[in-house]
């Protein structure tokens, strides 16, 4: 922020704009403002529920936001005022966060204006950098997700087993079971809807709806899609069930697999994530196939955030140790199904761990 | 269109941008971009998963996503290349939604300029007006909400028996029960998730963690706020479950009722949707109260869209019949918890219905 001249930078945290740096800062988990100043380095932030803010967060001055009228238009010139900011010179600079709408920049433009400040808006800017300073898991990161994978462990191998003794049936049961472990072993929560698509459905990278009432583990490939909350942090894996197999089916797991190792042993640092996914887009191209997603995403507060694993990707990102992201080919054919194998990668000093355990589950 | 000379517009569904407009004009669950033309009036749709489009989507013409390398940047030229756009003379105009964020909106810009054309975006666009034209239900659309209000509506009536009869004992009981059924009854899921707060959470206006396994239903208040997706359209009620309560307790729950009843009483085509809540917030300030977020909002095909009843709103949103929203007045204290109502209301050419039939449950 001092290098850009930002006297100010605002971070937004609301329904249609979640950014999770506000609690990697605060501790508050949603919907409030959080504004840094760079003169004094103090914090303020604007919580939408003052009493979850009462027990979770963490800030140098607490104001409510319904005294800005729940409206970062309204907010911005008050934050300037209560920092002190000086702006009787030269213009002082306020960032506003690289996901603020066109029409509502405009408007933060004009109600800075107002207080003599500037408006930034910039792809670069403070939530970009916080953003990039969260791919990068401190120790206490680390810890938290190796407790946090040893419960996703736990939960695949009972899922593989009711799905074995035929305690789970349907994609609905699958799900469910998973909400429920996911209380029971202190989550938050799962980290999305899980995605279970029977044999019928499970051709659609997500299938739609989520899950159904709808048969699982059935003849044919079931694709079980799912993450667990734990403080915040969210794990990502897809489980694979294959039952009666053909021969094409067995094929396109093989190909599947080949393609998860083939991206796998590329993991350490200093490799490019730009590059790993080029690579397997290219060992698809081979046995004319194309992997209609990205390759894989970094996880952490966001259940995708940086590093990005994609073939489109403007920049190329640099994998570092510390790093935590799931590789996730997967193969769809409208005629047979499809398949999906994902886990979570650490990225150590001289290459990477695994730390989860899915599985192509033969039933 | 026609009138602001947009020769194309965009609209976009993507994860951090979601725009059930798109559904709603094609049947497309999720995650596409869909152009207009205003010229030959087709419409080109980009599904990122061509094998969900096939089954769902019913567009002029289909493109899949990935030809566009998956960038709106991408697609936008193209689209204006297949359109056959003439921007020989004067430059055409091609709007793309109002959610654009502000430095994508110059990457949007800088590529359509390179095909003569001009970038706008604004609140009052074609997104905007979908949107609008989306507030205001059809015949359709009412006999649908009629179905998923029965639904809902068993639903309330199994809470509270599972509730009285200890079949519910937690908040995770409750929020599971509530996902097995939503898939019983041909639900697609829950238009979000449940948010469970036992007497111990009450006092958050969204419990945070959303459901955990503790008690619910205990002496005190309990909040219950949950909703069905049926077809893509969203149920939202939230019920109150009171027992052995004291009397700051009972007042709190009688003043919350009649907030509740002060605004249906004024709910009638002509009324305008901030009067009414500005009506509400001068009730709960004469109680020495605030009503900390706003008192009702539309439901559709998103769980919080047009008409917004919020005393904040700039413009003044006047309902029509047809229109369908929530009425939710709360009361939440840090000691003695919190307590909220809500119900889905229809405007009738005189009046209004009720469609729900939540409840503060006496256990």
């Amino acid at each position: 922020m001092a290098g850009e001249n930002i006297a100010l930078a605002m971070f937004e945290d609301t329904e249609s704009r979640r950014d999770p740096s506000i609690r990697w800062l605060t501790g508050q988990p949603g919907d409030a403002l959080l504004f840094l100043s760079a003169v004094d380095r103090k914090n303020l932030l604007a919580p939408w529920d003052v009493n979850i803010a009462a027990l979770y967060a963490n800030a140098d001055e607490v104001v409510p936001y319904n005294e800005f009228r729940r409206h970062p238009a309204q907010a911005l010139p008050a934050a300037v005022t209560r920092f002190k900011i000086d702006s009787r010179g030269v213009k002082a600079r306020v960032e506003v966060p690289q996901a603020t709408p066109y029409p509502l920049f405009l408007q933060y433009a004009d109600a800075l204006k107002a207080v003599n400040c500037e408006t930034v808006c910039r792809t670069d800017g403070a939530a970009a950098e916080a953003e990039r300073l969260r791919a990068i898991k401190d120790e206490g990161e680390i810890k938290l997700y190796r407790k946090l994978s040893t419960i996703t462990n736990a939960l695949i191998d009972s899922l593989e087993k009711n799905l074995r003794d035929n305690t789970i049936k349907t994609e609905s049961d699958a799900a469910l079971f998973i909400e429920a472990e996911a209380r029971k072993q202190d989550c938050e929560g799962t980290s999305f809807e899980t995605l279970a698509a029977g044999p019928s459905r499970s051709f659609g990278i997500h299938a739609f709806p989520a899950y159904t009432a709808a048969a699982f583990g059935g003849k044919g490939l079931s694709i079980l899609d799912f993450g667990l909350k734990y403080k915040g942090y969210a794990s990502d894996v897809t489980m694979t069930f294959a039952r009666d197999v053909s021969i094409d089916q067995e094929q396109q797991l093989a190909l599947m697999k080949e393609a998860y190792d083939f991206a796998l042993a590329m993991v350490k640092p200093g490799a490019s994530a730009r590059d790993i996914a080029l690579a397997v887009d290219a060992f698809y191209a081979e046995h004319d196939k194309t992997l209609p997603h990205g390759l894989g995403h970094g996880v952490g507060l966001e259940i995708h955030e940086a590093p990005f694993l994609r073939s489109r990707s403007e920049t190329a990102q640099i994998l570092e140790a510390g790093m935590i992201f799931t590789i996730e080919p997967g193969v769809y054919d409208p005629e047979i199904g499809g398949c999906r194998y994902e886990n979570d990668i650490l990225v150590t000093d001289d290459g990477y761990e695994v730390l989860t355990n899915t599985r192509i589950a033969r039933l």
